[in-house]
């Protein structure tokens, strides 16, 4: 068969050790909807997320990112992500419809640096409530019903205190993705920034030595319309006591962004605006230096992300 | 071999009756800017797109656009598009690299509509001069620079008199199209937008009996990151007494728009920003039917396009 | 004394036939802000509104503004005005402190067009809720809470049937309001926008023949700080199914404006942004035409407000 | 008479030890107009600032803030602040109408801290050139036509090494503004914010010991119309090499700042947006401590301007 390829982002499974503070800042201050409670699961999406749910989140007893899922582009492309991935010699695991709500057959497996992923192409895509419900037949909810209102999931950010060169290798040749930029170092790439969309990054990799554990995620993020809803959001934020880096603008990506920490969870939200998207077929993958990086890279203007503490706080992957 | 793709749009060819005029619209007016003019045609582009133009512009004797450019995902599908045409019996010509400075090889030929298309994998990506190239790899030129600054070429919007569900067929079973959203008539198709990207359309189709000529373009699109750009954009037209329609939000595509003459030509562009990005792989088109366009589907708010004779402008294709 | 003086816009008390859905919309949908509820009386306010209320809702057998609320420079102001008002042979009523919550000593009056006024120089500036206090010591609520978030109450415009002259008169003269823009008829004024603050209007007057009744309510109007922000707020309406008309840019005052009838009441609010503050001392008020008012004062871009059946629409006043 | 009274700022007169470099950085980059150039002084004002200038730039062998420019609420004023200052035996020179182009007679006289300010009623309002003059009779020239394209000049932050409360005093009551918010410190205002205006300040006045001179200007200001237009000024700013600290939003004034520096003078200027208006007659001055400032006032949210070497840059005042 044709090699199978991924579609889009599907959605994070996060643990929390305070799900109540985490539903709190989830929807009423980012302002997610919830689709479904069941068996303790929240299921959330924001207003323009067309899938049963892009974040779930639990109680636990530890914090932590279960798994991040992605949709697939044809029901034949988990199978053929099960043959690709088990002839790459990697554990794959099979669960039957349902055993996530909304979401058809999965397989779930390893990165090299640890961190869950899940593969499906079935998902369920419920209606809002009539009372929340577009009048747009091309949109699920209306629009600013609450919090900072994020138009729909867009990204996540992993890092790892492994070598990094053998989770790009497996994200770029196994999984399909593409490099869009990324900072060399002197062994390789020490960031990168990769879609399978024609957005600058579905997912970003980082290695970092000095984590806590081996995999981590350093955040999950929202997308939002206009570069005013940050500053909006930052509004409400600090209004809430929620500490948050930003805002300010990338230079890699060109994302306007606002970093803020789940107070339940410790996971880290991006929430952000701006961005470009790339269409051309030939792209070449820009590369910045360490210095690059440093100088522009990470910020382009405003609110540094670098020397900050708060940018250090990662939440564990599993 | 597997079959050809067309990867994104890739500029229209303007001709028009005042080219001194059309420059000055869509160099100090809209904002573009210029990459080269030779043989008396000017190749234009935004500050964010990567390609070579987007738009050139001419003199002639009558204002019309010549041809809309599309970029293959590979070299390979130029011919292999070439040969799907005449497996078609559509006639196809070829033309060598440099036919059109900064295009690679193409092939040109007339959708059922009359609308003349182009196809090319090759492009040149130069940069900008340095006075005006951005600090940014991932950008083009500075941004902000004169007139409403778009950051790049979207889509084009087409008309015709004849049926368009031969060229709806066209568009989506030869060219590989994939229908987003739709108007629904009692005997097809009435108005469809379509797209090989995550965009909601690169192209839209619509029937339309009135016509002048059989085949006609409604208008170009160029894309501008916030919404309030286009109300900067609305005062910067508006002391220029260049007329337009909106500022308001289309339902279908959820396009905040702008739509404004090219004085030069009478060929109108759409500024716009909003709309929402597809990357679901099993998107359902949406269908609306006649009524639901004129009532939330043209105009969700704003300055209304219906019943303005500013709206039944259309250009001539060839 | 010296000539008592106006210091600014204090509230206006309106008078609905359906309470409940007036509460509906300006609490939920506008994002007033509720201070009291008092004798079936509610009183709100926005939330950079710094006195007890900025508008007051009640139950009533037919809808109208029952009167429009000012705060004098000095409480010695109220008495100066009551006694320039008795020289002018104007019926003034006195009400102690305390017969609108919230509000000190007050006089009330008729304008010659037979809108009620109200002066009062004592305000309650109770505190928010702690829950919805802001964090900061310049603002009384978090603002972005719900609705559209206007920061405050702006201006009101009311309309006569009557010949204006009389009362433009009065608003200049005796209650000593600056002329900052106006249109300009055969046999005077016929729309004028005042104020005695550095806004173009706390007050605009038009005369209009055809009203069903001698004194009315065009509108009450909040303000927001950002152009953006109506068009937010043009999402918020219209997923309500609430019509509206705009969003537009007025030429006269440069507001970026949206008309929306309340449903209980049908009392007109314009939510606005932009605009521009007069500090020149020697402000010389701009004449318009009434054929310039038509081509760009009343709407310089955007939905006009002309030859629309809701632009016509108006409250009592009595 | 009547006690005298201030109606608004005026303009600043700023030498420069590089005119070139100022020019291009107020005009081309923030955005300025020229209204003339007389004996190498250069009168600048923004699109919708209604008298001749709201800047002065010339050369000079140190870059220094010669004057601050203030208009009073009538003719007689300027002669009534003259008595009054010489009663106060504060020094006060008589300059004629036309010594500086498009002010009339005024009167300058030092601030207890050294700042020299001038007084004058009568200005003159030139028309822009027809090819830059809004279509709009309330609007000087087209918005938007070059750089960040602020609205009008707003305010001005002074510094003093000397004790501050002489100067308030001298401000509060001598000039007749009104405190709005302050700082307070153990023998008292290190900081406070005062206008004459609606605005929380037409200028600010900061006690630090630790300056190079008696007399300093911490920055000048002007005002955007949204916050988003500050965003786009650090794009700008930013793609010229020019540093800024920014964007952020204040606490105290709730402005949303970006604060540069013009490379030619060394003088500072605030683009702002943002803000809120006092209209009420009775305003309680705001009192901030010291620690409340620290972690509210000057940054609510977004790049701090604590602890930043660019914050500290302050120029000569004479």
């Amino acid at each position: 068969m044709a090699k199978p390829e991924i579609a889009k982002l599907g959605h994070a499974a996060l643990v929390s050790t305070d799900l109540e503070k985490s539903l709190w800042f989830f929807k009423e201050i980012v302002g997610l909807e919830e689709t479904a409670a069941i068996d303790g699961v929240h299921y959330l999406r924001a207003w323009g997320d067309f899938q049963h749910h892009t974040l779930s989140i639990e109680q636990g007893d530890s914090s932590y990112v279960k798994r991040i899922g992605w949709r697939t582009k044809t029901n034949d492309c988990v199978l053929g992500f099960k043959e690709l991935l088990q002839q790459a010699e990697v554990v794959v695991e099979e669960f039957p419809k349902g055993t996530t709500p909304g979401i058809g057959d999965a397989v779930r497996f390893q990165l090299p640096s640890g961190h869950t992923f899940e593969l499906y192409y079935d998902v369920e895509k419920p209606d809002a409530a009539s009372e929340y419900k577009s009048i747009l037949k091309n949109q699920v909810y209306k629009a600013h019903r609450k919090g900072t209102s994020p138009r729909r999931f867009d990204h996540v950010n992993i890092h790892t205190s492994t070598n990094a060169n053998y989770t790009f290798d497996f994200l770029l040749d196994t999984l399909g993705f593409n490099l869009r930029e990324y900072v060399k170092g002197e062994e390789g790439i020490l960031a990168g920034w990769m879609s399978v969309t024609s957005l600058v990054h579905d997912v970003a990799l980082v290695q970092k030595p000095t984590l806590p554990s081996k995999a981590r995620v350093h955040h999950i993020s929202y997308w939002l319309d206009n570069s005013q809803d940050i500053l909006r959001a930052a509004d409400i934020l600090r209004e809430q006591g929620i500490p948050f880096i930003g805002p300010g603008k990338h230079g890699i990506s060109q994302a306007i962004y606002l970093y803020v920490i789940d107070p339940g969870s410790g996971c880290r939200v991006e929430l952000f605006s701006g961005g470009y998207l790339i269409f051309e077929p030939d792209w070449e993958p820009i590369e910045w230096t360490r210095d690059e990086q440093l100088t522009v890279g990470n910020t382009y203007w405003g609110d540094s992300v670098q020397d900050k503490e708060l940018n250090n706080i990662t939440i564990e992957a599993r």
